[in-house]
């Protein structure tokens, strides 16, 4: 894994968005066509590829993320799990649809650290009904250690 | 509510805690005696106050934690959450006790932007045993209304 | 605490709710003018006391909920929570408004023996939104010791 | 799949899984060596087969376990989930070890009713540690239809 930030930063507008699948529109951001957003360069990771129903990010945890005893904070590890299991359920939404999360939960399974390394965070469609999906994560090195994994649940409905 | 960053940030050693209990750790923290974690400077919130079993937290949102969808990522709500569930059962800890946190739930009824103002968690004991504890946290504006909440289990053991 | 289970059993028809707001079909569950769930009877628990948001079940452990170690099942403690956990959606709901469950996450903090006595299962609702809403429970014995607790997710839509 | 319950039930005693390993103690249930447990005859569903870090249970639903809305009660989904969230944890103990459960999740993603049918509930463990263990499972049909889906996380400490 060669981890490259993307160059550009921002919230998606209308336009950027107008005539897309949620894949198309993932895809373009995964590309660098569209921009990332913020909380992807504050939080140091990134979209790496993006497919139906599924979203790999890849996040390098730093020193800025330190909580009071010396680990990395959980706090991190669940930013990049929301946005894997959010980004599965938005790589499946039609021309059209928007999503929102409603809940997610985080299981922290071992301590990362600032030298952990790289960390792959993969996220994967569960369920996909009309209104509602849910969709499950996991963090894990370049060894394949798993260091957190979740689940959420998002609630789908038409883009005003 | 003055929102106030601290201003010194860095993870504790192990003489900064040492005959201290969990709360009086937290005290020195919210007061300036300790070094913030630095994840407080990076995510903009920050310790205001702890006592038996409760701790509060307070953070001021922004474009840097914007996700595509233009709102604020659900792991910036999900850092000051977790922050204030797992602080709450510091705030618990004998002299030689140490912990850890397992998991957390997170739920997200309503979205954050950028311009909603200083937003104030609170995180309570809600069991507290020999070897795990669970807390709950609520995440709300200055009137009072609600952003998010959530629950988390952690696990006790005595420090090395 | 009175131990009293329900002398009807029944899901409820259409015609039972006709016209009835979710607080009322559940005061009418409670006082026993409807039909209890069968499920209250498989699993020896009723619907106490209702009132807006707020939902009180009461249940009796018993050797038939023994799992293979020698507790009661966490699937009974569940049961009861999510039964509380649901009723205080319901118990908001307006004419010609319905509900499901999406999710709920259950905290077991405390063994529950046969010999634990009555339990009393609190539900209250936490966020009411005009799509989703969300509620947290308490399981706990005649002296206030907590067993269990939990939060859920539902979706409100319009019945049919 | 042949839906075939148990014949004997009963909690386990010290001597019945004295020497032997959690997988063991499960395969002598699950082969009728040893009592299934009570709740297996309440709530109707068994211990189908049983691998290392892995669990299947069987169920049938039934009128029994209807809520008031006329389906399926959450909590019996959640008692099958339980059950094999933590029996996938449970075929992970060496001779001497015990465990606990301390929390589980559980997405409710299609209603069940009286006439679903037999429905399988695969959990498997996701992470091992040495004081404490996560597993997920799903619940679905004979066609692989999803209905339910959970995670769960576990304590693990010397049997006394």
């Amino acid at each position: 894994m060669n981890f490259t930030m993307p160059e550009r930063f921002g919230a998606l507008t209308s336009e950027d968005i107008a005539g897309l699948t949620g894949l198309e529109q993932l895809q373009r951001i995964a590309d660098g066509r569209l921009s990332a957003p913020p909380i992807s360069r504050t939080f140091r990771y990134y979209l790496d590829s993006v497919a139906e129903g599924k979203a790999v990010f890849v996040g390098r945890p730093s020193e800025d993320f330190l909580n009071p005893l010396g680990t990395v904070h959980g706090g991190w590890a669940a930013t990049l799990l929301d946005s894997a299991l959010a980004c599965a359920v938005h790589a499946t939404l039609g021309i059209g649809e928007s999503y929102t999360t409603l809940e997610f939960k985080v299981n922290c399974v071992r301590p990362i650290l600032p030298d952990t390394g790289d960390l792959t965070c993969t996220g994967t469609i569960v369920h996909r009904g009309r209104t509602t999906a849910t969709s499950e994560a996991s963090l894990v090195d370049e060894a394949g250690k798993l260091f957190a994994h979740g689940t959420e649940t998002c609630l789908i409905f038409p883009a005003r």
